[in-house]
């Protein structure tokens, strides 16, 4: 028996984007928040967006930040010129990276390791220590790796990626958890026409634009701090629209139907030119390691 | 002849480490910043600061953000932890990606379009609609793929990279600025023992811990703020050292020795438990395009 989640339509299953191929992280985040939807991979992120923007889906999962790479630029662009789409829930996934073959072959056999440069880059100490005269191979992404390894057309090839790769590919893990840090978190967020309702433990993220002049990005986070909300992230990004501008994005604690919340947001939004609400939604918290 | 840069060691070339292989945009922005010098490339970011650090060479030109796709966080995690490197310069590049071949190849000849998974995704329109039978496959880099366009081990094979790797691996230029994004800037800086001398347009950038508490970035920018001193940039991190602290990453508009910039550092540094100026450099212009 599924259960439903208490947000489907009636009548059908949740559809769910998610930046494809299958296999990837985004695909392991998006079936950690909705066992029992049915995925829709996209190519691009621009191509996920949209297909919550025109309705094509129900919701949508996407990376936003990365604890060791930083923000997802051009995920936060398009939410902060998005007409419908608002952040509706929050997902942290560690990257967890696995050595992956085809049945049969053990590591001593492995004479090529594929994956996407990044993931290459994050098991350097793995791949030195216990795979030094390996060929490293770039891939389009762990996913495309983990199917190329199937396809059987290099001998004693081994992919990178995530756990889910393996099992959708057929493929036997020979080594689990090998990236070099583990302090590196995936934060996702989930893409809805609505945001969530309050639960008590929620976090609000906004943007909104300053002119590039002295104390103008002081005078904004004044309504915040002088109400004791915290904010738990901040970021400045040139504005692609004007120059000379800056897009300022936060991220604080509560909902935006809290009263304190809401006062603050309004005074910040008389003071500046463009300011919006992206989505309220719980406080994730980190899953158990394992 | 070839003129010596005022910071020159005496009797040498002066050294300077970058991102290898050759042919990268770090290349190209190092070899604008000191045309006459040694280059020598390292294979990761990591090598290339702890260069600078052992003193092995005399400066390191690294990328620190990108207009489309943010902060390289473990280059802004080594400038936190680093114990002499400082921020002597920084560069501003438009990056704009070339399609190149061996020579005799024409764009209708082009059956595979080989780069870093990134540079492939930068140029989705142009491939689009020019090449749009062409495969598409991943290497380690951008000088990577033009090492093995020239290799010749593929037929009607095609490299996107920066200008300077064509001429490195001897290839055809068939199109130039293919990139979708016009927009897409890199900013590079040059690290060194000491920072930059006063110029009179400099920039200062400094990083400093805060408690996970409300109000407690605000208390820190008010110096900054009640000075009138520009604040062109502040990014948040959560501190890999200690769980519930956060680093603020700022850039401010002055240099160091500046009267008002010192107090109000000073100022700062008293508030938190951890400030540190990561250097005073002029502030760079973007180039000329073309």
């Amino acid at each position: 028996m599924t259960t439903r989640p208490p947000w489907a339509p009636q009548g059908r299953r949740s559809r769910v984007a998610y930046l494809g191929p299958p296999g990837t992280y985004t695909q392991e985040a998006a079936a950690r928040y909705a066992p029992d939807a049915e995925f829709v991979p996209f190519p691009t992120a621009g191509h996920v967006c949209a297909a919550v923007e025109s309705g094509e889906v129900d919701e949508a999962v996407v990376p936003i930040e990365n604890s060791l790479y930083g923000s997802i630029v051009d995920i936060l662009d398009f939410l902060i010129t998005a007409k419908r789409a608002k952040i509706k829930s929050e997902i942290l996934l560690p990257v967890k990276h696995c050595l992956m073959a085809a049945p049969g072959t053990r590591v001593e056999d492995v004479r090529a390791v594929l994956s996407h440069p990044q993931a290459l880059g994050q098991c350097r100490g793995y791949l030195a220590k216990h795979l030094p005269h390996a060929e490293q191979v770039a891939a389009l992404s762990n996913a495309a790796a983990a199917a190329e390894v199937k396809a059987g057309t290099r001998s004693g090839a081994a992919a990178i990626g995530p756990l889910r790769a393996a099992g959708i590919y057929g493929l036997n893990v020979l080594a689990e958890g090998i990236q070099d840090a583990n302090n590196n978190i995936t934060r996702f967020v989930v893409l809805a026409p609505e945001d969530h309702p309050r639960t008590g433990r929620d976090r609000t993220s906004l943007c909104y634009d300053v002119r590039d002049e002295p104390g103008a990005l002081y005078k904004t986070l004044g309504p915040i701090a002088r109400r004791g909300i915290n904010l738990s992230k901040i970021e400045s990004r040139p504005s692609g629209i004007r120059l000379g501008r800056y897009i300022f994005l936060a991220d604080i604690d509560g909902h935006r139907s809290d009263p304190e919340i809401a006062a603050a947001l309004e005074e910040i939004r008389q003071m500046t030119q463009m300011m919006k609400v992206l989505g309220s939604y719980p406080r994730a918290e980190l899953p158990e390691a394992g």
